[in-house]
């Protein structure tokens, strides 16, 4: 199996209800440090798991949706507690539907899973994996 | 599949026996960066994986037996070679059991798998991982 | 000259005031992973330049009172943006001054300067330094 | 799972043929740092997944015959784009063998998988993994 | 002193010359990721020691123009060896003559030296810094 | 100012005396990983710093002596504390002393000073640095 992973980050402003989460129930924030991993079994005609420089676009583009807002206020967020690990799912869905839409170019149709990971310090951080053909 | 991981480390001495380890038979130790890796395959009604505080803090009752500690003269580890590799599995044991005990509270029975990795140096690192279930 | 530096981070909401701040003038927020470092020309008697459980500690402590806050609320900082490198200063601040009551232990009477620097992302830090000497 | 990886890196010459590569169809390069997981399901008689020693000497042997070089010259890669990707499976096949042909002592024979990464950038890396037994 | 810090890469290939060099006299490459600090006693109007959008924007022009390229073809690189260090001062240059320029803002007028900090790997780094006063 | 920085890391183990070290009184060990940064304010002829290849040997054998040691059985450290800025500075002395030595070359001459930072988990390190022409 290959795999091609891009970084990127975003920075937010959320609480959280419930009190497992103690401190944390205030509003605050975080910077996700953010691993897209792409994979495939075999390589396309180009030697390429995915093009990077569109893979790193789209990722923008998606990030961009998130970055600097405050989560609370965000209506499809409304009622959840907008964790690490729900978050990584979030970035998971919106990445692979841009590869179900053809966003990252033909050959991505060959990409059989990704994993989303979220650093939120140098001590923590959450993932999402999934297959693609599950979708 | 849902992850979190959480990091800490402890500081130990210990020898090895066998050629196969050559200077490293005299009394040596080490620096253990400690990741714990978390995975299930649905959140908890928190949105959680596992209380991140909760984890933290029990990885830190595990580590605190071994830590500033002579391995070399830990009875459970006579006639072992407390390799990093073998310790990866040690702590995987401990938390493993913490998981089943409650110790991470109710909701961690939806753990699946744990994956525990140990870092020596910048350049080797050496983990252990399997699923709760095969316990 | 010796130093040695620890590492701690908090989780904060705020917003900016400015158009140079763009999108960053919503209400968002940022994981800070700081360091600092104290310095001295000479150790103490214990082989020391401060006492890093001491040290980690206090800054704990001072970190405590940032962690999970929606700066734009703190009184102290009413009017003024909390940048980066704004917030680098509040910490070399409020850790000099724990330095000068003691609370880092009389041999820490013996430091000469400090520097703390915030990492907000894997793209940029910032940092403020100082002699102690001219507080 | 027990897995031990060690890193070494190399630092080549390349371009890229085909319009997907953009700017990178020039005669340019990198340094990749390259991480090579070793996986099995028991550890040996010594408490090891590998001997690290030999482990690391072996590595540095495969990636001796790339570093310093334009890979554009060597007969080997001719027709093909040495992408990232391509290149991890380039040192899996090469770790793979020296594993088959007992260059990791004898009791590496007990390895069953391996991973291969190569980090290409701050921002972006590569991996191949596999069984050894398919091969 | 404050200080702010923006990182980027580039990816180059070059050969030198000189005995000293041993295998690196033939055509290779490098990845070098890119840390660029900042400087100045006293922040701006903003709380600012640099606008870090505007930093990062230039930059990445600087870098631009070394990018995806075979350094040894620069004709303002003819006979240099084009060493991590030397390239460091390269870098250098140019983002204080952007400084100077007024490229950076009004506001970065304040800047007093810069520190420019080239990681070839993960063993080895190179940096020049200096004053802007000086030039 | 130009600086070339190395890499390369020693495994001992040690214990303290007195009551500020609390657990850390017991025999234990560390990690250092260990950056050795040579500055000198003019490039050498062949534009460097210093040769890398030659600053990486004799890290290495000054490390030698110390790798996989117990430090409280070595003649030279009897009746001190090897604490992470202790030993930061034995580094420090003995690569001064090398590169005084002509070790690293005729070109050294022109290094004027040395920083050492040791490491010793993800949370902490230590340094000493000094001018050479203070030796």
């Amino acid at each position: 199996m290959y795999s091609v992973c891009v970084r990127d980050h975003f920075m937010i402003a959320h609480s959280f209800a419930g009190e497992v989460f103690g401190p944390a129930q205030h509003m605050h924030g975080a910077t996700y440090v953010v691993d897209v991993e792409f994979r495939r079994p075999q390589l396309d005609d180009d030697g390429l798991v995915v093009d990077i420089g569109l893979a790193s676009a789209v990722l923008r583009e998606v990030l961009a949706l998130l970055n600097y807002r405050n989560l609370d206020l965000l209506p499809e967020f409304a009622g959840r507690n907008t964790t690490t690990e729900f978050l990584a799912k979030v970035v998971f869905d919106r990445m692979a539907t841009a590869v179900t839409d053809g966003r990252l170019g033909a050959s991505a149709a060959g990409l059989t899973s990704l994993r989303v990971t979220l650093h939120e310090s140098h001590l923590a951080w959450a993932a999402f994996e999934a297959e693609l053909a599950a979708r």
